[in-house]
């Protein structure tokens, strides 16, 4: 008998906490295009649902003029579309803020991309019938608990503009990968909200309204909001759009490498339009050069891989960054926008590697 | 059918590096004295070994009057004894020395305990005869590689002073937790040194040689040796005993809670004597209380858990603290004692919550 019997490595989810669960995706060690759905980062804020999966009906309601109720096979029927999407929890780089910031410290790993094949929101609202004067479509989830700072038991429910439920790219998806959505993902049915951070795309759909106010939920009016300021609430606005970000997979931070050549490769992403350009400084930003950008689709709603080839002859410490632009424009800045809650985390991401 | 289908929440091993392997405990979430060996950190220097099972033997040599070739049967049939031993790697929490330090970037995970089980290294030795004057026991593993500070090729190996090689503690182990030891852990046999850190815990022995002279081998002279400064090597001194040393378990750091009664729960270890007593602060340090020690065993090579019942009525931020001290009258520093290549934090233990 010869060894090792069983040796071969492999990353996991690294665990930020149990209950409710939330482990996020070993970001660094990730190859992959498409992230199985065991590496997928799990972000929860109560404990898994119950549900019951032969008694399921979609009911859309509210400001419409025929509220419906869709079984699951009426759903699978309507015409559907697949599109490649970054999820992207807003909190996600939350670990870097300085000052520190409370809630759960995700690292660069609450972020994952794959295939989410579903029906167009808009196909089943138009069905309903959306009367004139319809502001917002609130979704709610089968999840529900407590909170911390509120007493009683809230589920999670949140609202789009009518426009962007309206976007024939926002979808009720039901496969992920080309599989059913695993439960932990929001079986049987999730919402994907393309380029929004995450809190959007609510899981274990639960039932559609449309409304003809602006809601106030939680996890609306005190979650996902951005706070400037640490002692008030002042200038305070909504999490929506994902940042333009980059996240530099390889070398490790605070990795010992030999002199020689090195890949320096990682990720890009955006919320708005496609990424034009990521930039990579070993000089601790003196001077920038243009890593190769893998060829990406127009639509822009995944992250592309980008690689820059390092040659080193010269021992010692090496700052390293990645900053990538958008095609609107948008560009990492040096310093994160700091907010009270922790959100939306996209400055130049930095490593420092020392070679010896 | 009814969901959840798989909603199983479980922790997993967090990934510093894939090649070697290096992966940490979730310590945070761990509630057992007895750590399973798929939650036990890994840590390698190099790639796996390949060993051939049904040919092995294992050498005493060197400064002995009779070398021997012990079998696997031989060593099975030999006396043993069980004892329940921390093994914590000396980078355990280096991700937390300012100025950050090159190396695997370790939390608090790179930390286990359980049973091992084995025959005491003097029994081998003693069969073999030391000769007069020898001095260290030199422990080879099957495990090699490249480093990146020097050319060639190195195998794993590190000695211990003929005192604690002799010490009826230090055991060639062959059981964890009344299984064989696993593959990634040092199967077949394994060196244990209760008491040190787990460097000197040799995985898969190759080879065991007594010498009459001082050991010199790159993972003896310049890996594991204190470097105080940052820019030369002036009073350096070997890594070898396990620090006294806590971590908190819960709440996590950053964690938001509600106000009233929490449990702030947590370990403590040390390298010498037991664990006399935990101190645990809420105010940032500046009153300290009793945390309640759970019974330990009087050898003490074990960690101790550890609570204290906390009620806070008062919103607002705290630090809270633990402070494990030794019956040696060992206790932690407020500061670490940084050293260059970050081995043997073992500063206070801090974390801030926030109450809402």
């Amino acid at each position: 008998m010869t060894y090792p019997l069983n040796s071969s490595v492999k990353p996991y989810l690294i665990t930020r906490r149990l209950h409710p669960e939330n482990q996020e995706t070993p970001i660094q060690f990730i190859k992959n295009d498409k992230i199985d759905h065991q590496l997928f980062y799990r972000r929860n804020h109560f404990s898994y649902p119950v549900l019951s999966y032969s008694n399921y009906w979609l009911p859309i309601n509210g400001f419409v003029t025929t509220p419906r109720l869709f079984s699951m096979q009426d759903i699978l029927r309507f015409p559907s579309k697949t599109i490649k999407v970054v999820l992207e929890c807003s909190g996600n780089k939350r670990n870097l803020f300085e000052p520190k910031v409370f809630g759960e410290q995700w690292g660069k790993g609450a972020i994952s991309q794959g295939y989410w094949k579903g029906v167009p929101l808009r196909t089943l609202l138009e069905l309903s019938g959306i009367r004139k004067g319809a502001i917002e479509v609130v979704v709610e989830g089968y999840d529900f608990g407590k909170r911390t700072d509120l007493d009683g038991i809230y589920t999670y429910l949140r609202s789009l503009p009518i426009e962007k439920a309206l976007h024939p790219d926002t979808i009720i998806a039901y496969e992920y990968n080309d599989q059913p959505i695993p439960f932990k993902h929001g079986h049987p049915f999730r919402l994907i909200v393309p380029q929004w951070y995450a809190m959007a795309s609510v899981k274990w759909i639960k039932q559609i309204s449309v409304i003809d106010s602006n809601f106030t939920g939680p996890f609306q009016s005190i979650d996902y909001v951005y706070y400037p300021n640490k002692d008030n609430n002042k200038n305070a606005f909504p999490v929506t759009t994902i940042n333009v970000n980059s996240t530099i997979q390889s070398p490790l931070d605070l990795e010992v490498l030999n002199t020689g050549n090195h890949l320096i490769k990682g990720i890009a992403w955006t919320g708005r339009g496609v990424i034009s350009k990521v930039k990579i400084s070993t000089d601790n930003g003196e001077s920038w050069a243009n890593a190769k950008v893998d060829h990406q689709d127009k639509i822009g709603y995944g992250w592309v891989s980008w690689t820059y080839e390092w040659s080193v002859l010269e021992k010692g410490e090496y700052t390293i960054m990645a900053k990538a632009t958008d095609s609107y424009n948008r560009t990492q800045p040096a310093s994160p926008f700091w907010n009270r809650k922790g959100y939306g985390y996209n400055a130049i991401d930095i490593i420092t590697v020392k070679v010896e």
